[in-house]
C-alpha cells in the first residue's frame, strides 16, 4: 500500500474539498496529461465528487490556474536575494524558476502570460528582484524589461529540458551541414547536458549584460 | 468574392491532394483553435476529403509535423549571414525567428522540442549560424549551446508576445510590492511595448555575452 493509499484509507469516506486538495489533483492532471486535461469535468471526476460540488468551492477554471500559479510559485527559491549579491542571486532565483518550470512544462505556455494580480506570491517574488534590482541601480524603465527577459529565457529553457537525447541528428543530411555536424559531435564529446550547458552560458551572458546595461 | 474563393472557384471540383495544400490547412488548424485541434480527423475535414485518402499522402502526425516545420522555418531570414558582421546578423536572425514564432504560438511547445533530422530548412538555418559562429572564432564546443540559449530565448520571447497588456497589474496587492509597482508604472510612461523593449534588451544582452564567451 503506497502512502498516499495509506492516508486515504484513514481518512473518512468523504475526504475534505478545499484548495489545497483541489489544486493538488488539477497540477497532477496538467502535468500527467497536458494542459488541454484540465477541465472542470475530469478535475471533478479524479477528486471523486460531482461538477456541482467542485464548483461550490472554485468559480472557474480561471479561478483555478491562480491556485495552481500559487502552488507552483512557492517553490520557487528567492531567499538568496537576502545572501548574495545582485548577480549571484539572479542567477541562483533564474536556476530555481527554470528547475521548478522543467516539472511543469505543460503550464508553461499559460503561466506565461497569465495575469498575475491575483497571484500575492509571484507579486511576492517580483518584488524581490525588483528591489534588487532597483538597490543595484538599475533605472526604473529597465527593471521590467530586465524581468521579462529573464523570464522568457527561463521558460524557453525549461521547454528546452524535454528535448529528446537526438534533437540536432544531422545524418539524413550531413552533406548539407558540414559545420553544424562538427559543433553537434564536438557538444557531444563534451559529456554535457546540452539543455543544463546551454541554460548556464546563456543565463551568464544575459544577467551580465542586463545589469551592465542597466547600471 | 475573395481572392481564395475565386481561384477554388477555378479549380475541378476535386482539389488537388498535395503536400503544400495539406500543410497549409495543418497550419491554419494549429493557429485557429491551438495545437490540440490538429487530428488527422480533423484535417481530413478541413481538406474536404476522407481520412483514409489524407493517410494516403501522409503517413502519421510525426510526418505532418515534419512539413509544418520545413512551412514555417522558411519564413526566417538568414540571408543577414551574408551580409552583416556576425553580431549584426544573430541579432537580426534573432528577431526575424521570434517573430516568425510570434504568429505560430500553439506551435512553440511542440516544435521546441522536434528532432530536427528531417527538416532540410531547419538544418540549413542552423548550419548558417553554425558557419558564422565558426568563423567568428568560437570554439566547436560551444557552438550548439550557444545556439540552443538563443533559441530558448527566442522561443520564451515568442510566447511573451501574446501577454494580455495588464498582465502584471499590482492594484490588489500594492502593500507587498511597492518596488515593483513603482518599475510597473515606470514602464509603462515609457510607452515601449514590453514585449519588444523586453525581447530587444534580452537579445543584445545574451548576443553579447555569448560572443564575448566564445571567441
Amino acid at each position: 500500500m503506497s502512502e498516499t493509499e495509506a492516508r486515504r484509507a484513514g481518512r473518512p469516506r468523504k475526504a475534505v474539498l478545499n484548495r489545497e486538495r483541489i489544486t493538488e489533483h488539477a497540477l497532477e492532471l496538467v502535468s500527467g496529461d497536458g494542459y488541454e486535461s484540465l477541465t472542470m469535468q475530469r478535475l471533478a471526476k479524479s477528486l471523486g465528487v460531482s461538477p456541482s460540488a467542485l464548483y461550490n468551492h472554485v468559480d472557474s477554471k480561471h479561478d483555478l490556474l491562480q491556485w495552481i500559479q500559487e502552488l507552483v510559485m512557492a517553490d520557487i527559491d528567492t531567499s538568496v536575494f537576502d545572501q548574495a549579491d545582485t548577480k549571484q542571486a539572479l542567477l541562483q532565483w533564474a536556476t530555481s524558476y527554470r528547475n521548478v518550470f522543467a516539472r511543469h512544462i505543460p503550464l508553461i505556455p499559460v503561466i506565461a502570460v497569465l495575469p498575475v494580480s491575483d497571484s500575492p506570491r509571484t507579486l511576492g517574488m517580483y518584488e524581490r528582484v525588483a528591489e534588487a534590482l532597483a538597490d543595484f541601480g538599475m533605472a526604473e524603465n529597465e527593471i521590467v524589461p530586465t524581468i521579462v527577459a529573464l523570464e522568457s529565457f527561463i521558460f524557453g529553457s525549461a521547454m528546452d529540458t524535454a528535448a529528446p537525447h537526438d534533437i540536432f541528428d544531422t545524418s539524413n543530411h550531413q552533406d548539407l551541414t558540414p559545420h553544424f555536424t562538427q559543433a553537434v559531435a564536438a557538444q557531444r564529446r563534451s559529456e554535457l547536458d546540452t539543455s543544463d550547458d546551454s541554460f548556464q552560458r546563456g543565463l551568464s551572458a544575459l544577467v551580465a549584460g542586463l545589469l551592465a546595461n542597466g547600471s
